[in-house]
């Protein structure tokens, strides 16, 4: 680490041993932490981390304003986050100055849908900053199933289950291959979309790919909650000899 | 390693510490490896992981046929690599019921159209096979380009440049954020799907993303040839506070 800068370091998918050589080695050697957490919790990508700290690091945890009493499309929800995400990227920016480096600690790949996103625009003109990649929930989703998701010429459309019914129906329609994110308080809307897609059948849902608690079932079989850490997916059925 | 199996291992994008901290540790410990090169090549997976195995290690190149001469929807074709792919499984096999493991070599994630995937299906019913997923090279094209790939709910489409033309560009047209792999010959037809599409200006070509020689440009000034390790892609725009 020769300048002081802000490293996006993905952690991939919630077990220890699935991060980079890279991500291992930059995380032991760090004098300052961050991480994004709820309120009151211990933070996920903090936990994926224990053990490997050095002694005396410095530790920031950014901890989300409650934002369950505000609706999502009220424009004061993107106004609480923007000034929490100014206030993340100004103590960043505090110990950068100060001379030292900060690693960010991403859950999966840090430009894939990640939260560190948020400060990276915001840091990118002011201060050094690296990112490294991670691998994503959903290829430890899929590598849990014991099936390829991908072959020959499919084509693999990932989605958001926060999306309008309509929208997610279609999407599914046109696809080979399925990867759907963000599912929580959307389940039975997913279930909905795949349905007139005529493709429920072929949905495994995975709880927690990769870690501890990890839970493999079709997704006809599941229940009516899913954990944040859920994905669906369907395996494309693509040409091979 | 209890009993004797296959492991399918993830190398991640081609730099050696981005590879898992799981796969360098079954790599080094391995006292057989198996990878595919073309005849006559080293080997992209094997030299990725210069350095690391252990001395004495058994290696097995699984050489591809040479197909040039056949006609890629030749049934001919097909039969070749499933005539080589069956040997190359009648290899590893021979190794497992002598009572070894042997860890196979796989660039990017295994199970996201990878060569290994064709080898797993045969091996499955008949000897333990285990898979680590890695870093893909989609994750390291954008991390190269400096600018994350999805944001809120963009929808991401993954798709091959050996599509028809038209589907290409309709897929172009359908999505937030696009990947497209195996690009080689196809770049011609790509760049009029993309054109068609209205979006040639968005797109960006990464070569050997995370290798030594990578190199990230705006596709419009790209030359007319591409190498093997290419990737196009478009940044979604989604959603943000
Ligand atoms: C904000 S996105 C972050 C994605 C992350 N950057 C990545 O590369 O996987 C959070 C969503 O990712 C999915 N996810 C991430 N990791 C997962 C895992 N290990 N198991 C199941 N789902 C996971 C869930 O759908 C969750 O709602
Ligand atoms: C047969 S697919 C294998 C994909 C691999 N399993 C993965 O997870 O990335 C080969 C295609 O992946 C893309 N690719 C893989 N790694 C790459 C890299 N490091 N840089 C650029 N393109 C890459 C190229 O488009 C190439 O044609």
């Amino acid at each position: 680490m020769t300048r002081a800068s802000v490293f996006g370091v993905g952690l991939g998918p919630g077990c220890q041993d699935l991060m980079s050589v890279r991500a291992d080695r930059l995380i032991r050697g760090a004098t300052h932490i961050a991480y994004f957490r709820k309120k009151g919790k211990k933070g996920h990508a903090r936990s994926i981390v224990e053990g490997l700290l050095a002694e005396g690091v410095t530790e920031l945890a950014m901890e989300y304003p409650v934002t369950t009493e505000i609706p999502f499309d009220d424009p004061r929800y993107n106004q609480l986050l923007a000034s929490f995400y100014e206030e993340c990227v100004a103590q960043l920016m505090e110990t950068v100055e100060a001379g030292a480096s900060v690693v960010v600690l991403c859950e999966g790949d840090p430009f894939f849908y990640g939260s560190f996103m948020h400060l990276y625009t915001r840091l990118l003109s002011r201060v050094p900053v690296e990112v490294v990649p991670g691998i994503t929930g959903m290829s430890a989703a899929w590598t849990a199933t014991g099936t390829p998701i991908t072959w020959g010429d499919d084509v693999l459309t990932v989605a958001m289950a926060t999306l309008p019914e309509a929208q997610l129906c279609e999407r599914i329609q046109q696809t080979d291959a399925l990867v759907v994110m963000k599912i929580g308080r959307h389940l039975g809307k997913l279930r909905r979309a795949l349905k007139s897609a005529g493709r429920e059948d072929d949905a495994w849902l995975i709880e927690y790919a990769a870690m501890e608690n990890q839970r493999v079932v079709p997704l006809l079989d599941a229940g009516e909650k899913v954990p944040y850490f859920s994905i669906v997916l369907i395996h494309g059925n693509g040409r091979r000899p």
